[in-house]
């Protein structure tokens, strides 16, 4: 089974974390290294890596901590201080349930780094289980809509689909305004060998029109105690689409927040420069204002079937 | 009354055509001179001039060839092989309607080019009828959404609604990928002094579900006798979330083609490099497909009311 560099985006090697920059992909394949928390926390508030990268990210960030400090006697006010630091960086992942699992660990005196270790072993294999979960829902013949990245889970869903005889093709949105439909997704099912075709975010509707798609899967960087998704600007819609043309709506989810609903999930908005330039290059004329949310919420009566992560904290 | 650049876009004067270069703004104004039919169909095919400056620049061409041919006798085969090459150019908005106006007008010998220069006046004089029309369907206070650009028709309708003492703002969709929205809407609208915020187009069912608009208005390329209409790709999305969110959907339409229904009308498609590609830099790997249909087609049950070019021929 071949992973995409995607699924696993962030590694730890001799004191330093070396995290994928998705935002030079799909040009250059480059790792930056991370050698402080305050590194960690500026490489996921510069978007250098997202979902899946940022979970593993602050996971590792621990791990780095606890390497400098070994000799601490009294470790909890360092890691306090970094989680503080982690939780600040950007509000709609839930970082701070991730931060509080570790803090969790550590006041009950379990040994954290064999812990964390264990953790993130466990998340690798709960992913690939749910890969295959996904890929149990595509038919023979399926063609498969996404949007934004899914962190390697995608190419991993066509695998399965493969090993079980079925033959999948992909359309993914480009995903303005970091498109990284156009850049990751595109990137990671072409580099494994499946058909992949990009469409607009405004072609959704024509393209569930005509047929062309069988199911979608998308992916969330939140999960509410009622279903209530949280994912990249766009989802919502497209699950309405979904609805309004009766086509399967399905979500990766990450483990559910303590966030009773969608009302609950802090929705980040992004500076408009992000949208109102591309490259350095204005797009828009000055004066005119631009708003960029960077996520919306998916209503859980709108989600077909949510694909669990089941992991065990 | 101020009228945008992009109300009138072409311009003819001493045998010469001036076609406003859409693709340059808002960075620069520049004008392509066009003196040759070829050279107009040119300016049609590179999407130099779309909407109504396409509509004009057709009538204008034929107004250059008749200045060109003044001492011809027979002028038919003449008329017959421009209106040739301009119904080849782009499929979806109906060149044959207007060639076959012209055509028709030539057969039945009136003076084809008063005919033509009461014409486009009517033109000018019925779109301005048809921005107060869309005016009155505004409340004061209403924030206004469009998508793509109708030629200098939103500034016109803000300008009858401060008129009328009627205060509006405007939000537009970017309008992948060519950016109509946030490089010609945002524009115009800024120009004359209205407040205009730029969204992804992936951001509409948040802003419908946060109750930031009131209204939707857009334009169509082509009407068709059921009342479907063609409209740049994305509209059709925003009328299933209006419709879905309970928001008027309202489109200022041009005269009704020939088309029975929705069905009978070409979508284009272009080429993919158009999308996939943005300032001459790949934006996708290379390998990868892109799908990228110029139009799509909303069906009139979803439209809640028409605002008609009331034009005779």
């Amino acid at each position: 089974m071949k992973f995409s560099p995607l699924f696993w985006p962030v590694r730890f090697k001799d004191n330093t974390i070396y995290v994928l920059d998705e935002t030079l992909l799909p040009n250059k394949v480059h790792y930056i290294k991370v050698r402080t928390y305050q590194e960690a926390c500026a490489a996921i508030k510069q978007m250098k890596t997202r979902a899946v990268g940022q979970v593993t990210l602050v996971f590792y960030t621990f791990l780095l901590v606890l390497q400098k400090n070994k000799n601490k006697k009294d470790l909890m006010p360092v890691l306090e201080k970094v989680a503080k630091a982690i939780n600040a960086t950007r509000p709609t992942l839930s970082f701070k349930y991730l931060t509080d699992m570790v803090l969790g660990w550590a006041k009950s005196g379990v040994p954290l780094q064999n812990n964390i270790t264990r953790f993130l072993e466990a998340l690798k294999n709960k992913r690939i289980q749910q890969a295959e979960e996904a890929s149990l829902l595509v038919n023979d013949g399926d063609t498969i809509l996404t949007h934004c990245n899914v962190s390697g889970l995608m190419p991993l869903i066509g695998e399965f689909c493969a090993a079980q005889g079925k033959k999948v093709e992909f359309f993914t949105t480009e995903t303005r305004p970091y498109l990284q439909g156009a850049r990751l997704t595109a990137w990671e099912l072409k580099q494994e060998g499946f058909k992949v075709t990009v469409i607009c975010d405004s072609t959704v509707a024509m393209l569930l029109a005509q047929g062309k798609v069988n199911k979608i899967i998308v992916g969330a960087d939140h999960l509410a105690q009622n279903g209530d998704i949280a994912n990249k600007i766009g989802t919502y819609q497209i699950a309405i689409l979904a609805k309004h043309f009766n086509i399967p709506f399905y979500v990766l989810c990450p483990p559910p927040s303590r966030a009773a609903s969608g009302k609950d999930i802090q929705i980040e908005v992004r500076p408009e420069k992000e949208l109102l330039e591309f490259n350095g290059k204005r797009l828009a004329p000055l004066g005119v204002k631009g708003y960029y949310p960077a996520f919306d919420i998916t209503p859980n009566e709108l989600i077909t079937e949510h694909i669990y992560l089941k992991i065990d904290r």
